[in-house]
């Protein structure tokens, strides 16, 4: 298994791979494959994709949304016919439909609801998939064996598989995760710019620190979660504005 | 020590002083009395304020917040001039005030940030304070006796006691846990309503569910909590509506 992105969930499902006796090629910048190298995360370093994928079965994408757009692209142009594609990516219709276009019937896309806060390989661990939902996303003209690969592999790491239409799981995603993350932002920039509030930040109780831990995670990845994402967000946050007038 | 209302918040308070070493008199309904009984976390049930208060230094308002403004006055009526009356409600601006009319020198407004979404004796456990902080609002005629030695229970519970001016407490608070409670539930409504993600709230990780933790809280309990402060709560409610649209 090539896994091309070792950060929070790339190197940790790099780790519990590894753990379960797959064969971990890891495809990253040198000093993060140094450290996936000694934590025994990946068994062997790619500097290349090209170099990734001369012994590898499957690619796992899990860098950044638009960076797993360009490696399709890049794995669809080198890659023999037998190899299968995944990606771990938080929204499933853009990376679906280019995979499409790209006539790539041994790619499912698939999302592991098993994000923290944290980000880069040191947060990493090989339990962090351990009892979460792992969607895949074939599409209808996806190849049966790559989906089931694609499922087991997700198994081994601990998860659950659960297949469901891209646009179903961007919607869902919007209400579960896309509109949470925006919230506990606002919540924590809200009580910050206040005066009074900022400067007793220090003596909020446990459920101000559990809505706005979100808040610490890293922008620039959101921003294109977000951004790829935008119809199902906006109406999401319509609904849930309508909620909190219903509350207020 | 006298706590009037053994719920989360009280029981607790009644668990963590027992343990201390004090005397602990409960008011509540009788089959709280009996459960609070069993659990040693008071030594004696009184089934009137006025006998509750017959052998007690101090008073602790720890029912809901309408019913501690009543007590209060009660308690005002009922009670030598050396009884100390604290509370631990969430709003401090309208008990304050009201100990105020009342002449009531040795009232000490309070409030522990150390709730849950759960309730009820129950819920209760001595170490619900542990390293949390506890507001004291005492106002400029309160008697300094009377703010040390609830100070005294505070840290002898566990807590940091730590004193600010009522109004700027009710502001804070609006920002670090009465917004956060309504978008808390305004987050889990909406998603519960989009047919899409209701189906799928199984599949939400554990971003989704910390911040929807606080939904499960009591809404008869919130409501009289966000009358209370509804002008710091709209003022937030905003402010965080601002933060929002930045964001997305």
């Amino acid at each position: 298994v090539a896994i091309a992105g070792l950060g929070l969930v790339g190197g940790s499902l790099a780790r519990a791979l590894s753990a379960a006796g797959y064969r971990v090629i890891g495809l990253d910048q040198a000093p993060v494959l140094r450290q996936a190298r000694r934590a025994r995360a990946i068994a062997t370093a790619a500097t290349s994709l090209a170099a990734a994928l001369r012994e590898s079965d499957v690619l796992v994408l899990a860098a950044p949304p638009r960076a797993n757009l360009v490696m399709l692209r890049e794995a669809a142009r080198l890659s023999s016919p037998r190899l299968v594609i995944t990606d771990v990516g938080s929204v499933k219709t853009p990376i679906v439909q280019a995979a499409a276009r790209l006539r790539l019937r041994r790619f499912v896309g698939g999302h592991p609801l098993a994000g923290t806060e944290r980000s880069g390989f040191a947060a990493s661990r090989a339990t962090l998939f351990a009892g979460r939902s792992w969607v895949l996303t074939p599409a209808p003209s996806t190849a049966p064996a790559a989906t089931r690969l694609v499922a087991r592999l997700a198994r081994d790491a601990g998860a659950r598989p659960r297949r469901l239409r891209a646009a179903e799981h961007d919607r869902a995603v919007a209400f579960l995760s896309h509109v949470p993350q925006l919230v506990s932002w606002a919540l924590f920039e809200a009580a910050r710019r206040d005066r009074t509030s900022a400067r007793r930040l220090g003596m909020a109780g446990p459920g101000f620190r559990d809505m706005t831990r979100l808040a610490r995670s890293p922008r620039g990845l959101w921003r294109q979660i977000l951004a790829q994402n935008r119809r199902e967000v906006s109406r999401a946050l319509l609904a849930f504005q309508r909620a909190l007038r219903r509350k207020a």
